[in-house]
């Protein structure tokens, strides 16, 4: 077996390709910056959605779905909205084709002009609160808790696959309420349930904070941020929830009639993971072997291989022990293959990221036990058959709590406290940069500047943020506080 | 309470308009022809889509995740299919708009041109097959089965909510396979997965068949289909799978090794049902008080009303069956609104839908009684609180299976055989016309010509097609035997 990946050490974005390619989550396609996630790719993805899908439902949020077109108009209607995506959008200015007169295959038929462009949803926040504006009338109607699943399109035009693509499948929640407090209260929550998400499922610690005025979503009032540190020291910003203020009840004219009978604008948030996350859960966890999945996401958490083959006893005790795994409701799968030999099978596991192998031989079953592989620290150990299935519970609880713990210790060696701008920059210039806390004056200026002389940007004012005045790291001017640095993906 | 439901025997139309909209379930949206669908419609949506999910799943089927965009040329490939879809595309030009220079908001950046145009997709064959070409080399990479749950696009001029609209929202399969007898099981495995979805969990009966070369697929060799009848006697296509032959295979060159290593291009299946599923639901089984919604895919199944509003002694009742009911599966909710009265809540649990209304009073709970009413049929019953949550499961399989005999009969009645062009009229004419079972003389100039004469089409050659020669209810001339016409959706 040919084994076609970089070492991170050697060159950290191609052994992030080869792992998405060989580890078969997802390809580029003829279309540029679209990529096709395969099916291993897109089972973890479901496992994500399910999970955020219940946490979402069990706060009270339901599930719709809006247009994918946005009439090029609604784009203008909020200022800071319209320049954050005008620039990398997908635009329908047709809506046929017709036989080229040359007979060399279709063209656009240029009497199927569309009388306005349609905009592919960059974000929903436009269509959306235009439709708002008929379903809001009086504070009976508020809150509406809506979330939709689906897909958008950004043009970039520099590309990776899951962290930047010019469409990524995605939800984004949209909420509407009475009061300006509700609003706030609501985007948060939904911060801490990504973050709940982040750490508890894909096993990926994150800060929790507020995102700077040059780094907010265009329309927003705040920002609120998960960021996640990745093995190659560079930030993720995992999710997004935005306070958006009534800015979009103004530029869509939706108000209520509130208890007293009086008019009010109403008051939104919209909040947002995405695909990204994949290329999240690939950097925090993966190794130079391939992927490794987090149990708690993991399409198939166990595998049996049969040594060296499959046969009426080895084939005995892999249902056994699947029947137990199944009652727990551990998914578990048996690699009957007769054509592959087990090396072959164990290195191609590992390669998809399968948290548990059990190997199944002969000799071993004569010593009524079995051999268990745990994916992420590679330690093999004999367990007796009988009792397989109450040990490989434990082991996934093991594993998924081991990748966290090893994140986090990750994460808390690559967060540096510095005080002078010496200091900021050896460390955002080291191989693997890391967190940077430091004190900041303040301004949007200070921010840009120490952007295009380190690539750092202010990934966020911590939840945690502490009243601690300093003096800011490049200009010496008064800080309130330490904010986070990092370069970022 | 306004109620705003036309009749279904005054205008079947407006009652589908009205009922479409009045239970909450979609509505039209700012892009022309676009719908927004609402949280109860999603819901309902969902709760299909979950249990397709898994019957696709149970026959091996994976999902995956092509792109949104299709370039122009990939559409030529396939002569028939770029007829089918070439006159309904949205097709993207520009990936940029600029600030107008005169000022009046944004324009479309001519700069930005695309250097091809991107289709956005109305199916997805052509981008994935032409992946394929990369994912198949060899025998032991088929058959490959694989589903995509996605929005697509087909510019429609005369739209309706569900069933026609130029966005909705389906799966796609796409498999391919070594051999063309395997391709061949496939479509029909999932015309057969339709068909058992469609009446176990729709409760809706339908007729299972193949579709004349006239009503193919653009592409397709064959094209299975399941069509079910409404209640203003025309029918709907409500689920199609194809056999492709070798065509997509031919037209982005995708060939495997067979096991002699001898190189041959791969068979090939699509097949796929929309949220026009909605709108055969709706027709099926509402009435002119609401939706009515089977069982196994009502989001809410059970509804408790406090009557004549809520108390101690009630919220007490009221648990108990919540839990019990939920111990078994059941999704129960409890209107507690206090400014809502009793005949109001039934009035709109009705009109959404809910199979299953509970009202608990003080007097019954007395009696140690509540009372426990059917959307179907209206019948209401006393039965002891003890025995409720029994009583309820039983009802909600009898609902099921009530509202798919109530369909089954009407289809039954609503079939007739003739054997003359001038019964034939008569019965297309009624006001609700049905099935017509008669003899075609097997040329697509007399089905054409039929169409034209009546607005009756083959709705498809039933799977139970038996050899039984006879005269073409036109032309007379010999036919191999009775096939299934019918005004349609």
């Amino acid at each position: 077996m040919a084994k076609a990946i970089t070492s991170r050490s050697e060159d950290y974005s191609q052994w992030y390709i080869d792992i998405v390619k060989r580890a078969e989550l997802a390809d580029n396609s003829a279309v540029r910056g679209c990529m096709v996630i395969k099916p291993h790719g897109f089972a973890i993805w479901e496992n994500m959605k399910d999970q955020l899908d219940r946490m979402f439902k069990e706060t009270g949020h339901v599930n719709a779905y809006f247009p994918l077109f946005i009439p090029k108009s609604f784009l203008s209607r909020e200022a800071e909205h319209v320049e954050g995506f005008a620039k990398e959008c997908a635009v329908v200015t047709h809506h046929r084709l017709m036989n080229a007169p040359d007979g060399s295959g279709v063209v656009v038929d240029p009497e199927a002009r569309l009388e306005e462009e349609l905009i592919v949803r960059p974000t929903s926040e436009t269509i959306i609160w235009h439709t708002y504006r008929d379903w809001i009338n009086s504070y009976r109607d508020l809150p509406l808790l809506i979330n939709q699943w689906a897909n958008v399109v950004r043009w970039e035009l520099r590309t990776r696959l899951f962290l930047r693509t010019a469409e990524f499948l995605w939800q984004e929640g949209h909420t509407a309420h009475a009061t300006r407090q509700e609003a706030i209260e609501e985007a948060q929550r939904m911060q801490d349930i990504y973050a709940t998400f982040a750490e508890e499922y894909m096993a990926m610690p994150v800060v929790r904070g507020t995102k700077t005025e040059s780094e907010r979503f265009a329309g927003a009032l705040d920002t609120y941020t998960i960021e996640a540190l990745m093995q190659d020291g560079k930030a993720l910003q995992a999710g997004t929830s935005h306070f958006l203020g009534q800015n979009f009840a103004k530029a869509f004219d939706v108000k209520f009639l509130n208890e007293n009978n009086k008019e009010e604008l109403v008051w939104a948030t919209s909040w947002g993971v995405s695909t990204r996350l994949m290329g999240g859960l690939i950097m925090t966890h993966s190794d130079d072997d391939g992927l490794i999945i987090p149990p708690k996401l993991a399409p198939t958490q166990v595998m049996i291989v049969p040594i060296p083959k499959p046969n009426a006893e080895i084939g005995e005790a892999a249902e056994k022990i699947m029947r137990e795994l199944r009652a727990k409701g551990i998914s578990v799968g048996y690699d009957e293959d007769k054509k592959k030999r087990p090396g072959f099978k164990f290195a191609e596991h590992e390669l998809h990221g399968i948290p548990v192998r059990i190997g199944i031989g002969k000799r071993d079953l004569a010593k009524g036990q079995v051999e268990i592989a745990r994916r992420d620290t590679k330690e093999k150990t004999f367990q007796p058959l009988e009792s397989a299935a109450d040990y490989i519970e434990n082991l996934l609880g093991d594993i998924q709590q081991n990748l966290f713990q090893k994140a986090l210790d990750f994460r808390e060696e690559k967060t540096a406290t510095v005080d002078t701008f010496d200091d900021f920059k050896s460390v955002i210039e080291q191989d693997i940069p890391g967190f940077v806390s430091a004190h900041w004056d303040g301004t949007a200026e200070t921010e840009q500047k120490i952007k295009e002389l380190t690539k750092a940007t202010i990934r966020c004012i911590p939840n945690d943020f502490q009243e601690d005045p300093g003096e800011c790291v490049l200009t010496g001017k008064p800080s309130k506080g330490r904010v986070l640095f990092a370069k970022a993906y």
